[in-house]
């Protein structure tokens, strides 16, 4: 089967080019699962649950989020409504809606997937992120019990993102990073067979920072004093995603490619599209 | 003229592939200057003389570094010593060694190199980064006091990346993040003019956790107690790095793209070589 | 000359009981000079022009404060106009207000007095406080230039307060601690002469926080997830600062004690008032 | 009953006023039961279990500890033998030691003993304290199951400290805060009835750094280069405690008080001895 994953939705900008590119995406490279995080696509904090039925409709089949999860409050009663809306899962029991969930793809296969959250530099208060995987993979048995084990791994520091990669390697399809709002280079596949990739960056404006207008980034980095709010920038956005061959037989990643489309960044699709 | 720039040699497997392929690529590609980062040459940690002058050797004309230059002890002696060794300009005032040098590349233009390290996450006791750069570049027109500025901006945030890049945006030809040891695919050219890649990722072996072997980083992250010391991995290396032409005319960047070479990673070189 | 230090005063509560009881105190305790630390007056979040002169009218003659400075923002704009009104000196050049300065106390003594952030696990981004406080006391030689050299140290780390406080031992009259809203129980004179406390305290309600309501720091230790705002505790408030007696020919400390007054905190005055 | 709850103790100097003061203390005041915090006895490092037995030997009934348990890598070994030794309880499952005992005290009460870390600043990899916490009350009444429950709140930020006191608050005699080596002077009895103190400070040479020599922090705040090794202060020390009378009955807190023994501290004893 044929996943898409694409990063962090900021803004105005990252979810018109998702909206606009993600029905074609699919339609044109035959792809069966498709998650977008959508942490920041509220104006670069939170989701509505407008905009989370607007992407599922754009042809997402699961929101992933992160630590901006909460930014819109509405996101603490619609979370529990929608199968296809994930927050992290090493939030404390009793936290609203779900860290991890079973689908179908376009082609039957039984996908699941995970959003855990890192703790170095960013979310110490949250439970320990390897044990949280390791109790959602417990009785799992990768192309029995499902067919595809996707993570949103949803961390700063590349060595957190890297040791849960190898930890998971070989239980799981794919383990891809958002959060950095900045694509990485180091699509694999480890020795295990797991497909990942560090971070699969953002879906908005490269002309500024983590799509934020750098204004108020770049004021406070030299006044200490904050001047305003940070704002989304609004230049034409950028799609950032990976896309992974999962073979129907073992659940392990086949091969992986970044797709970026628009301006700043190098385009790149897989040269087997 | 063409800059090439390698990231953070990590252990014997970095340094392996660096030796072998930098005198190779410079002359088949007419390379005019050459940085690369050490701060991680030996065994994982800071670097030694004796790697610093294998390193020039091979054709480096500069080395610099970040937060593991002092690991290896002989580093705050023989930093005096060598023109070509930077450490991170915003130590304070007597640190040994320099933060930024004027080297003459092979072509005959005048280079300033700069190595600034970021706080967040990171180094929170050193000086502004944004203001070392300020007072380096006081005074300096780009194009007329030096044919080209390059800053190895060594930092986690890639928030304080992207914004540092900004504000030298059209004052620098070439802004090269380092210390994540992951390679990022953002490398673009400013609307100023200057190159910009987040990190350009590490010349070593990325068969575990940032080049050094994923036993121990893994243990810690399980268990919380040490079982023993941080090795660097022993696999083959991969070589991680940016090449950029910049204008003999106004020392902006024309064009840039990165350069990887060897196993794990999606080997690329710029479509202009 | 005797110097009176009052901590954090936070919210309505700490303003009461300071208005309350500092005009008595100066009074009947003879004291020349007395410095509040007011950065959480407002409700908790900075301070106001109003509560700048009320505090100064109720005895004050200077007001320090910390990392709270700018959450009124209102501060950014009358820390200009009041001689009485500090703000952290290492915050970078050009920003809003001063960081130091000199007073007459009522016994005609002149005193410096400096405000300066501590930067572990609190203000990465401010200029080293080491460095601030070594400029600023450049050329000063106490007991000649001035009769008495008072810092508000704000900090987080005890380890950088007693520090600093050893930097400084011999060249200041006292170091206080504030920021931690716990009174601490070190109070001593240092070899040097320096009188020291690594925190002062707060002024404000003690059964709750910090002077905060302790609902919703609770709740976000227990679920992550905010559920509204932090509130000023609204319970009778606890007076708490330190007193000390500097020599007016060496402008060393030559006594040093707490003083504690109102509820919840066991009750202390010098046993020489 | 009686308990007296020593501080860390840091180095030779703490290890020497504990042992010289601890059984005369026990004896003179009718101490039933002794804690003492000993994660930098080794020389500031860990402890070992030679230090174990004689601390026990000295009076104390259980010995707690922190971040720095491990530091002597044959606590690993010993952790287990000895019923009196504790380790954090938020270590992972599998960690050696246990971070929580049930003892006799000297008048037959039986004492629950709870050692938990922080994690805010601190220990971002442990698991959620107050968690851990629930999970040790879970179905017990105090005055009923125990006699007398105390926590060991191993931690930096006072606002945790505090607020995991608020939490237990009727279901614990006692919190103790122990980690800063600096006391403070809050001891107070919560509405509920549970006795506590933020950090009841180190036993240790109170004339340096928290009980370590201050030249090496001194220089590492001055320089940003290490120049050697932290090493403990070697004067003499300054014994540090709380000591609480606990209710028969209930099991709660009917008095408490600081023990402050030794020079450069203003000495205390509770007023009913
Ligand atoms: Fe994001
Ligand atoms: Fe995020
Ligand atoms: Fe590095
Ligand atoms: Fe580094
Ligand atoms: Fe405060
Ligand atoms: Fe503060
Ligand atoms: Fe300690
Ligand atoms: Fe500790």
């Amino acid at each position: 089967m044929r996943l898409l994953f694409l990063g962090d939705m900021v803004g105005r900008s990252g979810r018109a080019i998702v909206y606009d590119k993600l029905p074609g995406l699919i339609a044109d490279h035959a792809i069966d699962f498709v998650i977008v995080n959508g942490e920041n696509a509220a104006g670069g904090f939170g989701v509505t649950e407008q905009i989370l039925t607007d992407t599922l409709d754009a042809g997402a089949d699961v929101m992933t989020t992160g630590n901006h999860v909460w930014d819109q409050r509405e996101a603490l009663v619609f979370a529990d409504r929608h199968a296809g809306f994930l927050r992290p899962a090493n939030y404390p029991d009793g936290t609203p809606g779900r860290g991890m969930g079973v689908y179908q793809a376009r082609n039957g296969a039984r996908v699941m997937v995970s959003n855990i959250m890192g703790r170095v530099f960013m979310a110490p208060d949250l439970d320990d992120p390897f044990m949280a995987a390791e109790r959602q993979l417990e009785n799992v048995r990768l192309g029995h019990d499902f067919d595809c084990v996707v993570f949103d791994f949803h961390a700063e520091a590349t060595s957190e993102k890297v040791c849960f990669a190898h930890f998971v390697d070989g239980r799981a399809s794919l383990v891809v990073g958002t959060h950095t709002h900045t694509p990485t280079a180091d699509h694999m596949i480890f020795d295990g067979g797991t497909g990942y990739m560090s971070d699969v960056g953002m879906c908005g404006d490269y002309g500024h920072s983590l799509g934020m207008d750098k204004d108020e980034p770049l004021n406070r980095f030299l006044t200490k004093v904050p001047k305003g709010r940070f704002e989304a920038a609004s230049g034409p956005g950028t799609l950032c995603g990976v896309t992974a061959d999962i073979s129907d037989r073992t659940g392990l990643c086949e091969r992986i490619a970044p797709v970026r489309i628009g301006p700043r960044l190098a385009e790149t699709v897989p040269d087997w599209w």
